[in-house]
């Protein structure tokens, strides 16, 4: 997982189904227009990608990358890895079974069975859902896309940031990106290495990754709060663990409260429609969890929508 | 209103007040992605845009470009023009009074008062609450804005098909837009001459265009439906009249069904949320009002995101 294979994954996924993943828009704006004193912040509009999340982008790798038995393809998703699989099998004409756990929304699981995916509800928590999976999977024989612990889904979340250095011709100072099971800042690192400042954020109530780096690994821990049902892994996974540990020093942690004021400011001044998840990163900026410098250019990952759109106005 | 004044308002917009105005992104797409037959769809996000339509940017130009007196700036609107001028005023800290409908949403209603406009809430459609408006101009001395009808809102909204070609280098092969007063069509009008396809939108129920075309002159008509809060124009305006007779050959009607199916679908498929009137270009398309050329560049205007996002959903 490094750059070479982020740029592989980019061309795969170009070539390998036409349409399916989107280019998303670099919105870039004056730090001033959202009120934060820095040069510039970017948004990477990533809640606009097919399926509604950065996810298409690992999943459709991980299915092109590999041959798909006729058992199809199965995951364990707390939703959105889900609705990418689910949305990745239609457009590529291959079966899909999904198992969620309890905590997903009936709107994530409502959508997995319009994209045609049989659904398993089973479990408390994303780890129970993921037993159940792994079972089935061995009964199968089907293809197995893990939420964010597989090499092609890591280099698959890892073409966004190919794709912003694209866009923008150049870096930003820093990225910030919210982490669950550590797919996406995993992609990040491996593409960006050091050569732009990577900080992970996690909600106080789901902190996999600050919870290992206290401990030095990988680690359990307790998951609930507004972001649980997209950031709601129960410990980092093992090629995230590898890649921030080499790539990324800033990880902190912020405030149900924090991320939910950013999520509705998300929509009331931009009207950007996102979930919990995506809000993370405004929110260290605008709770003050992270300062950029004067003249620094910030790129946030606003990484998902799927979210009832009813929740948008507080 | 030609190419010159429309420059000349993109650098009033771009000086006067910084981070007001913001770039919104054109997002260019295969029509695969969204299931067209055409080369490419672009998708001008201007529901991004400050106050939440693309009226900003005409309400800022007429505010920049005249002297503002004490008793500050007045208008009549169904709602995004109201809310433009009030987040332009108070961004200039200039007194201001907005006069709407009682069709207008609670919701916009809402918003102007938190951003610090003074609100009249009379008559039952815009040319009411229009005329009360003009009463209370001619009382107090104050700077009117018009929802459409005057040169600097019309040069305002030209900026936004000036930005299109700078973004994209190069001209799509039509602009579809949605039409109500007729101010932002005009604006494009003044811009893209015939140098484009301007293909003018507008719901069955409220054909201000259709039917002045009909009758070889502005005429009022009766309006009505889903998008009638910020398309609800009794007539079209003088200077939308003059330049659509000049450079806009098509004029299209929609059905609301058409509408409403697109706007659900721009949020489903492209987490896009959007009010009404911007639905309509894609509407187009989908029903088959308008069948682009196989190798065409198609630009649809996203015009805004007004819009209680608890409607999103069918």
């Amino acid at each position: 997982m490094n750059r070479d294979a982020v740029a592989q994954a980019a061309a795969r996924l170009r070539d390998g189904h036409a349409g399916f993943i989107r280019e998303t828009p670099l919105w870039r704006l004056p730090g001033a227009a959202l009120g934060i004193e820095c040069r510039e912040v970017w948004l990477k509009l990533e809640q606009l990608q097919t399926s509604g999340s950065f996810k298409a982008r690992g999943m459709l790798n991980r299915l092109l990358s590999n041959p798909v038995p006729a058992a199809g393809v199965i995951v364990a998703s707390g939703g959105n890895a889900g609705i990418a699989t689910a949305a990745a099998a239609r457009a590529l004409g291959v079966h899909c079974e999904v198992f969620v756990p309890t905590v997903s929304s009936p709107a994530k699981q409502a959508r997995l069975r319009e994209l045609g995916a049989q659904v398993v509800v089973t479990g408390a928590v994303y780890a129970e859902a993921l037993e159940a999976c792994l079972a089935r999977q061995r009964a199968t024989g089907a293809l197995l896309t893990h939420a964010y612990d597989q090499p092609e889904v890591v280099t698959g979340a890892g073409t966004l940031a190919w794709e912003i250095e694209r866009q923008a011709g150049g870096l930003p100072g820093s990225v910030l990106v919210s982490v669950g099971g550590g797919g996406l800042v995993a992609g990040l690192a491996a593409w960006f290495e050091d050569r732009t400042r990577i900080v992970a954020l996690e909600p106080e109530l789901a902190p996999t990754l600050h919870r290992a780096r206290q401990a030095g690994q990988p680690v359990d821990v307790a998951v609930s709060g507004i972001a649980a049902d997209s950031l709601g892994a129960k410990r980092i996974g093992t090629l995230a663990w590898e890649l921030t540990q080499r790539w990324v020093r800033d990880a902190l942690l912020l405030p149900d409260t924090a991320i939910r004021e950013a999520q509705l400011w998300l929509w009331k001044e931009l009207k950007l429609a996102v979930e919990p998840a995506a809000a993370l990163p405004l929110a260290a900026l605008r709770c003050g969890a992270y300062v950029p410098a004067a003249d620094e250019a910030v790129c946030l990952i606003v990484c998902g929508a799927n979210v009832d759109p009813a929740t948008l106005v507080g």
